[in-house]
């Protein structure tokens, strides 16, 4: 994601596409299977936070594995780290939030409600509205600018603590470990550094589920390269991130590439490109690839005092290095695969079923043990802890069987293996696929390694 | 970690016992080999907050996935989730943080700092110190309670924005969760939910290296059973933690369980003892396990209004859950881990070798690939791709192959794969083992399983 907001992209927000699939139904979906649901929701939710149930942090965690994989442990030329979320102050002011990360807002004399300069309500003012001034409209001041990060105090000295703020992007904290990171790890440019962690911002209008909320985790890298090599780098990397969203399972039905126009960029930017996803609510943003220029590290290297130019051994040339970034947004990405991968499919028998259309590296649970009655427990048991070992097992023995294989269609489990009487004898057990429903008969020994090469972890 | 401060167990951390490694060698040798090193390095720093490297990253994920499986995945009664680091305030005045989370302080009129009331400085005041009067002590308030919650403002309304806290422990959010978590997952009582996570306190003095810091991550186990089983379950758990702690490679001579005082305990608990381990600061918590009773319940059923009464469905009996924790902390562990593992060894040829001693399912690096010579990057690189299919593989061809063993040795990488010319005829590679430093012979075909079943992922 980009560190400005774009109000080009998120107008379109709130216009609702012809989609297959109503927001309503998907959140709701989410919370009764327990991937997604509002923070301290018995406080009545916190405007803005989600909390992952059991089967969204799963899905949220084999996201960021493949991610890792992918980015960081398949390469020799990125490597990872893992940074504090609130960092000092003078990050922030050398990186521009303190100044420039905030949005036009006004304020309403009667109702006192604050919006974005350029998202003014068509509706009359709600507090004109209660005294029956009906059609009185607001009444705003002036726009101000009102920064978006959030801030703290750290530390216990009397006369005041110290402002601290907590990061609104992952990737600050990249540029200032980056001369600790490279001596460290002695990578050599062109070489980049890959995290994933959480970011927060203080939305004026959280909306549309996770896709912009005030805590939200962002998986980036930045990759560190020399001047000369900075197209062909933007040009590798925004090709190897399509490849990565189309190995996770959308098409060109649901992602597009779409280049910022050159009054989009941001001011140190020299080129920026979004991979969109089509979304019930329309096309936007899960991925950002930046070329950042030198900027950065220039910053970095001003405010600090250190110096941050780096020596090509051969040539001797000293250079500061250009940055091509890689932003995915972490919770976008998740709700994209729900969005893609709910399906409600008409059986045969006039049934419907709802299948979660996911990669079975990305499912949350990849297999289900079913054992065909509760005299099988014991055994089933000892099945489910076999292939715990293996990949992330699920264990269900209540309801008849169909509805267990609903149950697992539903959460998009590749995998059902159903325990049945002649299990004990033959040491056989029934694996049913997700997609097709076929079934075929296959021996428990070895099950665990079986299922693990046919979900993959490794895309 | 208890959510109380322990006076009893801080005053220990001062005091420097005999050890074979003083923390002074560890913490250079963690920001030498990219580990962890301070967070805003370039800055000069945030007290009390660390980022980790590419090997720390790569450990601590190691970590984190080792108690996933063995907590959540090889179970079916205990469930995962991931829960936002900020939360609804009434979340903190439930938990009691917002009225007790705090330390008593005293502040000296002439310094202005500030001190922890039971932890007065032996040393003269400073700034009188400056203004020559050197014998001048300190002249202290009285005591005041300092919170230790870092308190941030969400929201974008005019009439103020609402306070808002970052968690300072991951368990609260898994209470309020409760009910939207067992209803979703169809789990009954007993079963646990748990989670890892970022949580933050202000600590007056951080210390000794990442053990205590402002910025944490813990591993939390809720476990929700009846009132009747409430002291099976503790003593499950607590033998359970200690295994943990057994297969992750500490021994009698580095961990103890100290159970708590009847004096120690908060208010709420009724049991509670700490695994500890033998730091170079003395004898530290790494892991508590706690009988909580229905203290969170009850408070958070109260302040939200929501029942989060449960019915036994034979028995008819409503009761609300007894709960048993087990709280890792995650940087205090991998700070145990490095401390356990780093060793200076003699050599025959009376050289030293630094080894870190780590177990091989959480060694940062499983696999190093070591090419004999450049002129064979090619092959070896195609190796170091296929292996990192199964696991994180290092790739390195610069300096001699002694001294390339030698850094995988201090880093704790299992096996060192040398790839020579002869590799090219009979496709065999030669791997040494990092404790015993034996080699032998294998088939670089299929390496990448050998390897990975070695090293084992699941304890």
């Amino acid at each position: 994601m980009s560190d400005q907001p774009t109000p080009e992209s998120e107008s379109q927000e709130g216009e609702e596409e012809r989609h297959s699939l109503s927001m309503d139904t998907l959140v709701s979906f989410c919370a009764s299977r327990g991937f997604i649901f509002p923070s301290s929701e018995v406080y009545g939710g916190i405007n803005g936070f989600w909390d992952y149930g059991p089967l969204g942090v799963e899905l949220k965690n084999n996201l960021k594995a493949a991610w890792w994989q992918r980015m960081v442990r398949e390469r020799t030329d990125v490597v990872g780290i893992d940074s504090a979320i609130i960092s000092h102050a003078r990050v922030w002011e050398a990186s521009g939030h303190v100044e420039h990360f905030s949005d036009p807002m006004v304020d309403c004399r009667h109702c006192k409600k604050r919006f974005r300069a350029d998202q003014i309500p068509d509706e009359p003012c709600p507090e004109a509205k209660k005294k029956k001034q009906a059609d009185r409209p607001c009444d705003f001041t002036e726009a101000r600018d009102f920064n978006l990060m959030l801030q703290t105090e750290v530390g216990a000295s009397v006369d005041g603590r110290s402002v601290a703020f907590l990061r609104p992007e992952t990737c600050q904290p990249i540029f200032t470990d980056f001369k600790r990171v490279r001596e460290s790890s002695r990578q050599k440019i062109p070489f980049g550094i890959a995290q994933t962690g959480k970011a927060f911002r203080n939305e004026i209008t959280p909306r549309n589920f996770t896709f912009r909320s005030r805590e939200f985790e962002q998986a980036e890298m930045e990759f560190f390269c020399h001047p000369s090599d900075r197209e062909a780098w933007f040009e590798r990397w925004r090709e190897e991130r399509v490849r990565f969203h189309r190995d996770i399972g959308f098409d060109d039905s649901n992602i597009r590439m779409r280049p910022h126009a050159s009054d989009e960029l941001a001011h140190y930017a020299n080129a920026a490109e979004d991979v969109e996803f089509r979304f019930p609510f329309g096309w936007q943003e899960i991925e950002g690839v930046h070329d950042r220029g030198d900027w950065d590290l220039s910053r970095h290297s001003e405010f600090s005092g250190k110096d941050l130019i780096v020596t090509d051994e051969e040539t001797k040339e000293r250079f500061t290095p250009m940055v091509i970034e890689t932003s995915m947004g972490v919770d976008r990405t998740c709700l994209a695969l729900l969005v893609n991968g709910y399906t409600e499919e008409a059986l045969d028998g006039g049934e419907t079923r709802t299948v979660m259309r996911i990669s079975p590296a990305l499912a949350p649970v990849k297999v289900a043990v079913l054992p065909l009655s509760k005299k099988l427990s014991e055994p089933a048991r000892a099945l489910h802890g076999e292939l715990s070992r293996y990949v992330n097992a699920f264990y269900d023995e209540a309801g008849n069987i169909g509805r267990r294989y609903r149950r697992q269609d539903e959460i998009g489990t590749p995998y059902c293996v159903t325990f049945d009487f002649d299990s004990l004898d033959d040491g056989q057990v029934t694996v049913r696929n997700r997609d097709d429903m076929s079934q075929e008969r296959v021996p428990a020994e070895g099950l665990g390694a079986w299922i693990r090469d046919r979900v993959g972890v490794a895309l």
